[in-house]
């Protein structure tokens, strides 16, 4: 990782440079709209499922940045391939041998594939510390971008644990898969895409629908949030464009920390145990660079999570509707938007008749079909 | 459907036609390109696997052609939107009533869908005959795009006859999914689409590799084939431009009656019983205006067959590396380019070194969950 020291600061025109930086190792994803989901996020729900509350009644235009497509499968490979960029840059590093100490990084999921390809693309060493428990496809699939895997006990502090020691042993430089401004800037490329492809085709529609009303980009985007890398980017590629910029979670078992500290007013640093979530990307715990742009910053608007089986819900539409494969966690927006009142009742309110353009980042599709076998049996 | 007497002939002009015709409606699919999958079917089959035989080695460059993007889930848009407009144009048709009398067909699977969603569009009343046994979220689709759903038995001939009853008794117009000048050419823009696209991506690619080969398009397609309208179509839309068309169906139970059919000289013009295939929408019999393209023109180069354990393969493929929700028919084409050594084998003669571009179509994604479910438990 770059020295804290050399770090761009944190503001929207760096996210831009950070796109440049890495433009042609990544995929421009696409971005969908899909009619029926659109309708069903626009229709009230039945109040017998709300406990007999007045429903909501919202007009959403759903729009889906589709991050499922990214390389790796997962939107990780874009602060991935920043943090190996900028380490790049940093006077000295290459100099003092940096790309055969290597990188090191720990990480039971997307993180692994994408710093192990982002390296293995610039000649660098990658080790990346995985759990013993960690699925066989995903550690065949980091040692098949040519990392060297190691492993560590189940916990998160296991994990970092190793991963200093390798630190310490060979020289690498920890790539953390959140907490650092890099990495930040990374996931925020896939906010100012979205924010330009959106632009783009409702002008395209514009010009099909002439004295039709004229659109303008998004007016709110939600981005799932677990270490909090996303979501802060996000937000951060938002800043000054007036989009506003909400944060999903998992509510099972206490996933929904992040959403608990935005209303406490204190981050929540660590789970006591990891939530065992459908959406097992999203179990981790906000972690503190993040935290200072989504509550300190105050760029996030508000937090929301889901249950269980509103996630499933969701994760089946984006299967079966938007034809799209995708793990749990990338299903978690979609459920908000569907599913959650509180959220639901502030695109009424602000929205009004016109309703909202709303942006649902689907972080990633890295499940096995065994994996969706299990969750729907 | 629009009488024979005013259809236009079957060329690749007509195609260019019928695209205009039908672009409002439609989407323009994406193509994709997928690494892991152009080196697998670049990569020799394992010896042991193919009966100790010498495996192909063929160089392979994958595109997919997303048609389980397109609206209901399939290419049947297409043919279904182009027959509804050709209809609307036939002289007198509209003046007598005819969108009041309006359109019927049979189907268990995307065309009815597909038929009802293009009537529907322009105001024109539909009726759908279905097989009791069609799975209840079909029939609830066609219902939602608008369609009567008429039953009939489970047999194709009962089918015809509930649609050949209400044709006498209605006046309506039978728009058949596979056996007509108009769904063929509607199902040709597909092709036509495709080839546009993978030069498009080329060039762009062309543009940033500089001094690399340049790449001219696609060097084949291969199409799924079940009545036979989108393989003839396909073929249609490549005629005369060099890229060669092949089809590709189940082997099981003698699903593949279009390449028995093909290397014997005579369409076999139906099945004794529906083979129960993985690929259930490739279980019907070729037809006789497809047939009169695909085999007597000449415009298909070759047929090919895959086992259920292979089409399953290629599903799985699809589902978890190229991130797309697809029913299994659509992996057929998959299927014969990394498993089937006949077709592996005429690439690596003709593409020799430099290999081939081969475009696939991936027909559909219209599977619900628990059909997936049922196909890997």
């Amino acid at each position: 990782m770059a020295s804290l020291s050399t770090c761009p600061p944190l503001t929207r025109d760096e996210v831009i440079q950070a796109r440049q930086l890495i433009r042609s190792h990544i995929h421009l994803t696409p971005v969908l709209t899909n009619k029926t989901l659109s309708r069903m996020a626009s229709t009230p729900r039945d109040p017998a499922t709300i406990g007999g509350r007045t429903p909501a009644r919202p007009t959403i235009r759903l729009w889906f940045k589709c991050e499922n497509m990214q390389r790796t499968g997962a939107f990780k490979a874009r602060g991935a391939f920043h943090a190996i960029k900028r380490l790049q840059q940093e006077p000295g590093w290459l100099e003092s041998g940096g790309k055969e100490k290597g990188v090191v990084g720990h990480s039971a999921g997307n993180h692994a594939q994408a710093l192990a390809l982002a390296a293995a693309e610039d000649g660098i060493t990658s080790r990346i510390v995985m759990p013993t428990t960690t699925r066989p496809n995903k550690i065949a699939a980091t040692k098949g971008y040519g990392a060297i895997v190691v492993f560590s006990g189940p916990g998160f502090a296991g994990r970092e644990a190793v991963a200093a020691e390798i630190v310490a042993e060979t020289g690498a430089r920890l790539v953390p898969p959140h907490d650092h401004p890099d990495v930040i800037l990374g996931q925020a490329t896939a906010g100012l895409e979205f924010q330009e492809q959106v632009l783009e085709q409702q002008q395209q529609q514009n010009s099909i629908e002439e004295g039709g009303g004229r659109r303008k980009g998004l007016d709110a985007i939600i981005a799932p949030c677990s270490g909090g890398g996303l979501l802060s980017g996000t937000a951060l590629s938002c800043e000054g464009t007036g989009i506003k910029v909400f944060g999903a979670e998992p509510e099972f078992e206490g996933a929904d920390d992040g959403r608990r500290g935005f209303y406490s007013g204190a981050r929540i640093t660590a789970h006591n145990q990891t939530p065992n979530t459908v959406a097992d990307g999203l179990a981790g715990a906000v972690s503190a660079t993040p935290w200072g742009l989504i509550y300190e910053r105050g760029l996030v608007r508000g937090m929301y999570a889901v249950t269980e089986e509103e996630i499933l819900s969701a994760t089946r539409l984006l299967l079966e509707r938007l034809k799209m494969w995708v793990e749990p966690s990338a299903a978690v927006p979609l459920a908000v938007a569907l599913y959650n009142e509180e959220f639901r009742g502030v695109v009424e309110r602000e929205g009004g008749v016109e309703g909202w353009d709303l942006g649902l980042v689907v972080s990633g599709g890295n499940v096995d079909v065994d994996g969706v076998v299990r969750l729907f049996s």
